[in-house]
C-alpha cells in the first residue's frame, strides 16, 4: 500500500525510544494503583451522544461517529468518543451495580478524544489514567484522603518526571466561608474565586461588585483565596478572617484531613499545598477538589485534577456518590518529551544483540539457540539479521543503544563484550546475565531547572 | 449525572475480574514480544479517509469521524478511525523512516474498529496485538520465520487458553504450481483455493471450470490443497503431483523452513501445520501465509493471521518490505469469556484486605500502617471500609475472593487469617507474604473438551 505521510495536529506519537517512557509511566501507575487494591477496567471509546452532551459545556468538543456506508439517520447516528472516562465509568457503573461489590475502587487508563483547537499540552488525542471510588447510597469520607494518596504514591515513583505539587481545597469550605459572609447564593462567589487563576484580584473584584455585592463583601470574599499552607496552619488562617458557618466547619475539618493523611508521602519530588484558590469549575464536585501543577511547567495548568461528587451517577433510585482524580499523561509527557528531549537509553527492548558468525544455516542456529537461553532467564534479546562483519554488527547494536553484543568463538567458545566499556568477558549462555539496570531500557532523569534554559 | 443504561451490541465490556483475564494475556504477549527484540508502539486511533480506503474490500466497515460543531466539509472532514493495525504502521515507517533502524520489530496492541454487523467472535471495537518485522529495500526470509515462532512462544505461554493450530502456507509455492500446471494466469486459481474453506471442492472446481478450464486441470489445480503435514513430508507429497516450477521450488523452501524452524516450540497447547489450502484472500501477500485456529473453537474462523509482503509501505522511491502476524485478542476472550466463563479468582488485586478494630482514627492509622508495610513488599492490599463486626470484614473479603484478612490484636499483636482454611496465625507486617500463588489474581484454566459440551 502506498503511504501518505500525513503528520495530523493535535494527534501526538511517539518514537520507540519515547514510547518506553510513556510505557514505564503507564506501568508504574498501573503497579502503585493495584497495590492499593484498585481494580483495573476499560469501557468502550463510544457513547451514545445524549449521553456524552450531558455535561454540557464540552459539547462542542465532541467527535461524531458515522458509518462510511451509513444512509443519513440510519440506528448508528448518535454515537461519539468519549471526552473524559468519568462519563464512561459512570454509565459503566450504574450499567454493571448488580455485578459490583461497592466500594469499588477502580483505575483506567485509556485515551480520549477531544474536537478542540490543538495547542500546546492539549490534544484531540490523549491518555488519562484515573482513579475513582465509588459507593452505593454513601461513600466514607476517608476515600477523599485515599484517592490523594494513591496518585501521591504513583506520582512520587516516576522519578525521571519533575516534581509534583497537588492543590488541594474543599468545596464546602468556601461554601460555608460565603454563606456565613451573609451570601444568599455562594455560586457567583465560587465563579469568581475561580476565575483568579486566570484575572487579577481587582478584575476579579469588580465583577462581583457588577454582580451586586458591595466592594467590602467582594474583597472580604476574595480574602480566602489567599491562604495557602502545606501544613494545617491554613485552618487557623482561616479563623483568623472571622466568619462562621457550620459548613465552613465541615470543610475546613475534612480539608485538614487530606492534608494530614497525605504528609507521610511529601519529599522531594511531590508536595501538598492547601490552597483556598482552588474551586474546580464544575459543578458536580461537592467538597474536596484537586488540582496539580507540573514544576517548572506550571504554565501547563493542572495536569492531574479531581475531586468528591455526590452524586458520579444514578439510576433514579440510586445513586452512586465517588471520588476521583484523573492524570494527563499525554499532557505531562508530550510537552516533556518535545521540551526536554526526554527518552529511554534505547530504542529496542533487547539487552543483547547476538552476533551472526556467517550464513550457514549451522551458525544462525547456533545464535538462535544463545538468544533461547537468554530469553529463557527473561533476557529480551535479538540475533543479528546478517553476517557482517563483527565491527559493524557492533555497530547495528549501538544506533539501537543495546548495550552487549555476544559472539560464539570458532571454538565453540562465548563471549559478551559491553560496547560501552570494550570490555569482553567469557560467559555461558545457560547463566550469564546483565546488571540489573541494563535488563530494561533506562529513562533518562532530566533537571527541572535544565529544561527551562 | 444521570448515566443511562444502554449496552451497544458489538462493544463488548468486561466486568473486572474478565478484564484481569485480558490484562495476563495482554501482559505475556508483551513479554514475549520484548523478549525477542520487538519495540512497543502506539499510533494514533485516526487516520486520512483516502488512506483507509485503498483497501477497497474493507472500505464499507470504515467509521467516519466529524466534530459535532463542525459545518459539513470542514477540515476536519475526512479523518476515519483505524480498522487494523497494518495501515497505520505502514503510515508510520514511511513518515518516520529517517528516525527508526531497519529491520525494525516492533509490536502495537490496541483497539480497531469495524462498523460490521456484529456476530459470535466479530464485533465494531476490539483489540488486536500486531508484530511485523519491516526492512527497507529487502527483509530477510529468516524473519517470517521468526515472527512464526515469537507468535508461537507467545501463545503457548497462556495456559489457560485453549490450544493453537498455526497453518502455514506460502503463496509462491502455490503460485509457482499454477504456473508448473500451464495456467497463463495464477489469480483465479488462488481465489479458488482461498473459497475451500467455506465451498466443497466440487463447487470450486466448478468454478475454475466457468472461468475457461478443463475439468481434469482445475481438478489438478484443487489437489494440491489436500496436502497437510506437520512436518516437512508436504514436500514429497508436492512433488508426487509431478508438477515443476521455480517458483514452486522457492515455496517448497520457505514453507519447509518455517515449519523446521517452529519444531522447537510445538507441544501441548501448540502445533504447527504446513496446511497447502491456507490463501489468505488478501493480493498483497506475496510468500509465506499464516491462519491460526483455536482448538474447540475452529468455528470462529483463524484468530491470528498474517504473512510476508513485499510492499508493506511505499513513498515512491523507497520500498518497505515486511512479514508480521497479527492476534485477534478480544476475538479469542471475548467468546471464551462469554461461553466458558473464563475469569479470575478475585475481582481485586488485593491479597489482602487488613480489618479495621474501631472508628478511631488511630485504629484507621494503625490499619493503614500494617497496609504500608504490605505494599513496601509489592503486596497489593486494602484497607476495610467501616469497623464492622470481623464476620462482616471476612465476607467483605470473601465477596471480592480476597484470600487473606489480616487483624490487629488489643494488644498490638499482628495475626493473618486464610479465609479459604481458615488458619489463622501471628505475622510480621514488615515480613509476612502470601504464597507466590496467591499475590496476584489467578485465571482458572478451563479443559477444552468440557467448553464445547
Amino acid at each position: 500500500m502506498n503511504a501518505k505521510i500525513r503528520p495530523l495536529s493535535g494527534f501526538p506519537e511517539l518514537l520507540p525510544a519515547q514510547r518506553v517512557v510513556e510505557q514505564q509511566v503507564v506501568d508504574t501507575l498501573r503497579h502503585v494503583f493495584e497495590l492499593h487494591g484498585f481494580a483495573g477496567i476499560e469501557t468502550r471509546a463510544v457513547e451514545p451522544l445524549d449521553q456524552l452532551l450531558t455535561k454540557g459545556e464540552t459539547s462542542k468538543e465532541v467527535y461524531v461517529l458515522r458509518r462510511l456506508q451509513e444512509q443519513e439517520g440510519g440506528k448508528d447516528a448518535g454515537l461519539g468518543l468519549h471526552f473524559d472516562l468519568t462519563v464512561p465509568f459512570a454509565r459503566y457503573v450504574v450499567e454493571n451495580a448488580g455485578r459490583l461489590e461497592f466500594p469499588f475502587r477502580r483505575y483506567q487508563v485509556q485515551k480520549v478524544w477531544r474536537g478542540e483547537r490543538p495547542q500546546d499540552g492539549r490534544y484531540r488525542e490523549f491518555t488519562q489514567a484515573d482513579i475513582d471510588v465509588v459507593g452505593r447510597d454513601t461513600l466514607s469520607f476517608h476515600h477523599d484522603v485515599e484517592v490523594a494518596r494513591v496518585m501521591l504514591d504513583a506520582l512520587r515513583r516516576i522519578d525521571f518526571l519533575p516534581g509534583f505539587r497537588l492543590q488541594v481545597n474543599n468545596r464546602k469550605l468556601l461554601e460555608g466561608y460565603f454563606l456565613g459572609l451573609g451570601l444568599d447564593d455562594p455560586a457567583p462567589a465560587m465563579t469568581a474565586v475561580d476565575k483568579l487563576d486566570k484575572q487579577s484580584p481587582e478584575a476579579v473584584a469588580a465583577l462581583l461588585v457588577e454582580g451586586g455585592l458591595d466592594a467590602d463583601l467582594a474583597r472580604r470574599c476574595l480574602a480566602i483565596a489567599e491562604i495557602s499552607s502545606t501544613d494545617t496552619s491554613f485552618v487557623q488562617q482561616v479563623r483568623d478572617l472571622g466568619v462562621e458557618h457550620p459548613l465552613l466547619e465541615e470543610g475546613l475539618t475534612e480539608l485538614a484531613a487530606v492534608v494530614e493523611g497525605c504528609a507521610g508521602l511529601v519529599g522531594p519530588r511531590v508536595e501538598v499545598v492547601a490552597d483556598l484558590r482552588i474551586a474546580r469549575g464544575l459543578d458536580y464536585y461537592t467538597g474536596t477538589v484537586f488540582e496539580t501543577r507540573m514544576r517548572g511547567h506550571e504554565a501547563l495548568g493542572s495536569i492531574c485534577s479531581g475531586g468528591r461528587y455526590d452524586a458520579l451517577a444514578t439510576d433514579g433510585r440510586t445513586t452512586y456518590p465517588g471520588v476521583g482524580i484523573s492524570l494527563g499523561v499525554s499532557r505531562v509527557l508530550v510537552p516533556l518529551i518535545s521540551r526536554t528531549g526526554l527518552v529511554a537509553d534505547r530504542s529496542v527492548p533487547s539487552a543483547v544483540l547476538v552476533a551472526l558468525v556467517d550464513d550457514a544455516p549451522e551458525a544462525r542456529a547456533a545464535s538462535e539457540a544463545v538468544a533461547d537461553a537468554l530469553r529463557a532467564r527473561d533476557v529480551a534479546c535479538e540475533v543479528s539479521p546478517s553476517p557482517q562483519k563483527f565491527g559493524k554488527q557492533i555497530r547495528y547494536a549501538e544506533r539501537r543503544g543495546i548495550p552487549f553484543v555476544w559472539f560464539t568463538t570458532a571454538e565453540g567458545g562465548h563471549e559478551v563484550k559491553d560496547i560501552r566499556s570494550g570490555e569482553q568477558v567469557t560467559a555461558d549462555p545457560a547463566a550469564w546475565t546483565p546488571p540489573h539496570e541494563d535488563l530494561r531500557p533506562q529513562v533518562t532523569s532530566h533537571d527541572p531547572q535544565e529544561m527551562t534554559k
